[in-house]
């Protein structure tokens, strides 16, 4: 057989051939800014010839800081069609972390969206490899006080729209990527050609999330997430029409999108949904949400209650995807296999909302803490360790790497159980599960008990430092708006009696105006952790 | 990323842990074999421990000479898995070409359908590197005077069934098939465990075949075939059920699979299909064959009558897929493109028709005489070139590689042209093109044309030589049942007259028969043209 490279680029190569008229639409002020995969093919052409000539050569970092937005594609792919890195950088990072991982990842050129410039402006005497910033709007001048900053646009319409990719090797790097690690600085993975395509490929198989060139795909979920989860290339490989969802996109913006660009596959993380399904059910103005046949969510845990909403408020399936950014990102999706459909609806929407058996081209073992392989028995609690070609085996250029890539196994942090039909279930991280003598008390589980109090709407449980047992769980809860100063612990604790062991009970309950948030939107119990520490609960001998 | 070899055993690794009891189902003498993904993997452990206690090691030959059966399947992953090379011999090839192929592939064991072990014992003093001869039965003894022959399941017995796979590389050999090429021997294409990985993804995805877990897919198309298609492959990675339809299937034994095993996607080629057809309109007995969801036809041409009379008289849609023995086979399969959905039947059917875009992963261009790169716009002809990780880049051992292998590309043989929206369309062969006077004419369209005359059965239209215009073409007709002797020379050409320039229509008509065929089926044109060589029209110069 021949040697032919997987490559990044001849995706887009292939969508500019056979869909040439296929869109990427995206959200701008009054409006949409659409452009063909044509249009885009010859843009990324012109970004290539724009980069070369700003002396950026194989293997350097291209970095964005962007919201989802047309320009931020072209970099998606110009980069790696040069053979140059994507370095999509997190814009809610904070100015330690974001000046730590531009120095890191040694950026060469900063591609920055006109509104988040002050973010840049403020950090940009500490950034010790970026040569060129580089303005992204529709002006061709740029007002800022970034040294030697240019307009995206006036260096645009001076390139030529033909470009040739050098030959090459689908193990080189083509994306570059940060974790929003709450431990520590964020740990870069860098993503190889190779990696990106046989993702792509397997987003697009139908047991999966099934791309077809007859959707519509909207991705939420910010392009600065681990490639954007994948589908700004597999949508490209099928020829799907893309649409981008611009600066700051709140509910009502995603539901308008939806309706006016007829979306039929959409994609962000849990919170979104719940804010998409609450500006629904509260508008007084009716959406046409119809085109869409599916809802795909990723990043944390699924609520049962979300899944259920979305079947029955909007009559469209919500799909739990798994994953993280050491895995290009996508781990598995919680598809039914076709004998479960004959199972009771409670049943099947418990399995809808674990994380699904791991994807083809994955190889997978749970072990528990000596590291002994555990049975797929719903049961047995364990490490996820995981295997495969879009799995990264290194953190860039980090000593961290030898605490999590061990024996070629990325070990995921996940503590979860396996059932017989190979589906994982995360029962919690592996820093987050609370030891309480000897025994483990899932926190996501507690969570997932109290949120369900129709007068909670925030709820994270943590452990904190006992005596006699170790560890114990305190429960962090935000009242509902109404409910505040009115919701009780003892509400709370009676809520969640019967439904478990007595001794996995909190040993108290402490009420919050808003759990603390990560980059990414996820609870930051480290930082709830550092804060509750010394907490002594009234009732900590009561277990 | 991680370093990993994407290997065929990891496919029905996964297959066993994910589904373990979807099924296998041979059609066997008075009902099915059933046998699950489980039992498959066991099996599949067992016989490649029996082939390496027979001494097959890393790289070795294991033949196959077979109907689709399950025992057929376990040797389908056994060879690879231990770093083997399954060689699935064409039991239709004359005995000459058959001892050719097994001696040139260097055969080291023969496993023989139990009815077929005649032909084999009848050529096997010409076998040459065939150390061990197994027959395939339910009987644990064997009956045969081929030296040394044992049984199958007598040898099954005694294995164990675990047995680990070496470590493989992915571009180290898996398969191996010989073409049926006209001229000359056979030549032999080795597949890889990448290509045909990859191939096995691409069928998997929503608008290629789409293979899922809820698909029951029956092969009809010989597992002797290029892969058999890569059914066994893909359906096996994502769970699907497969039927396989034994020894000597014939419509009414496929109509009954689909109707008992709720087949959802079959695969022939479409003489299977113009067969199954008939036998539908024929019987009395009306077959339930609403579990149909697709119908793939490939190895020729499809003509849009056998769509449309699939669309009418079955409601399922038939789907024309490309490929070749050199390409794992599919290159390409002609569903429509969303925007395509619009236009009226006949053109809609028109496209189904071709050939269609080539599949992600691959490159191709059409070639003028000169090796000028031609357009797409519909009209310009030239030779299909191709080039991918699942192309062939040389043929086994076989010198006549240059003739086809040049500067990196596949030369096809295939005379196409590619319209706007990149959909190939097939010509004709290059070796079957008529060259009259400096032009060409289609012996495919003239077919196409004489096939839909009510009273015509086959056609074939050959070159044969010409004094003045170098080639002229002949057509060679065979009349439906009770049109023999009466159907007339002028008949045909005054079908014809109007459809195509006066200077296409065929310098005389000659009745046969029958066509003479491939042991694949086809047309055999070399030996209609070695047939006719002298042959010379009454009307030589009238055009």
């Amino acid at each position: 057989m021949m040697h032919h490279d997987l490559t990044v680029p001849s995706i887009l190569e292939r969508a500019g051939k056979y869909f040439p008229r296929k869109q990427v639409v995206t959200r701008v002020p009054g409006g949409v800014h659409r452009m063909s995969y044509e249009k885009l093919r010859q843009r990324t052409c012109q970004l290539a010839n724009v980069l070369e000539g700003l002396g950026v050569r194989s293997g350097d970092r291209v970095a964005t800081f962007a919201w989802n937005t047309h320009r931020h594609m072209e970099a998606y792919w110009a980069a790696p069609s040069m053979g140059a890195v994507a370095h999509t950088v997190n814009i809610r990072l904070a100015p330690d972390d974001l000046i730590h991982i531009i120095n890191h990842a040694g950026d060469q050129v900063l591609l920055i969206d006109e509104d988040l410039v002050p973010i840049v402006e403020a950090v940009a005497d500490k950034l010790q490899t970026v040569e060129h910033y580089i303005v992204m709007s529709d002006e061709s001048t740029v007002s800022t006080n970034l040294r030697a900053a240019q307009s995206y646009e006036s260096l645009m319409e001076r390139a030529s729209t033909s470009f040739k990719s050098p030959i090459l090797d689908e193990h080189s790097p083509a994306g570059l990527c940060y974790t929003s690690a709450t431990t520590g600085r964020p740990k870069g993975v860098m993503y190889s050609h190779r990696a990106i395509y046989l993702h792509t490929m397997m987003q697009c198989m139908t047991d999966f999330i099934g791309l077809s060139e007859r959707d519509v795909v909207l991705a939420v979920v910010p392009m600065f997430h681990a490639n954007c989860w994948g589908v700004p290339f597999s949508s490209a490989m099928v020829g799907a029409d893309q649409v981008l969802p611009g600066v700051r996109p709140d509910p009502q913006a995603i539901c308008e999108l939806i309706e006016s660009e007829r979306v039929t596959v959409a994609l962000g993380v849990p919170t979104i949904w719940v804010g998409v399904l609450d500006h629904v059910q509260r508008s007084t103005r009716k959406y046409d949400l119809s085109s869409l046949r599916l809802v795909v969510s990723g990043g944390s845990t699924v609520p049962i209650s979300l899944i259920e909403a979305y079947e029955k408020v909007l009559g469209v399936p919500l799909l739990h995807a798994y994953g993280m950014t050491e895995s290009t990102p996508v781990v598995s999706v919680a598809n039914l296999k076709s004998h479960m459909h004959q199972l009771p609806d409670a049943q099947k929407m418990q399995i809808r909302a674990k994380q699904g058996p791991t994807l083809p081209g994955l190889d997978m073992k749970v072990v528990d803490e000596s590291g002994n392989q555990l049975l797929w028995d719903g049961q047995q609690q364990g490490e996820l360790l995981l295997k495969g070609p879009w799995i990264a085996s290194e953190y860039y250029n980090d000593p961290r790497t030898a605490e999590t890539f061990i024996d070629g196994w990325y070990h995921t942090g996940d503590v979860v159980n396996v059932d017989e039909d190979g589906y994982i279930q995360i029962v919690d991280r592996t820093k987050d599960i609370i030891k309480s003598g000897g025994e483990w008390i899932s926190s996501v589980d507690l969570e997932s008990a109290i949120i369900a109090h129709p007068e909670v709407l925030e709820a994270a449980v943590i452990a904190i430092p006992h005596v006699r047992w170790q560890e114990r769980p305190l429960a962090c809860v935000v009242p509902k708006e109404g409910s505040q100063g009115t919701l009780t612990e003892d509400e709370v604790l009676h809520h969640l009696e019967g439904k478990f062991a007595r001794w996995w009970l909190p040993d108290a309950v402490v009420f919050l105006d808003e759990i603390p948030k990560t980059s990414v939107g996820k609870y930051d119990k480290k930082l709830l952790r550092d804060r509750f520490h010394q907490y002594v609960p009234n009732s900590s001998e009561s277990i």
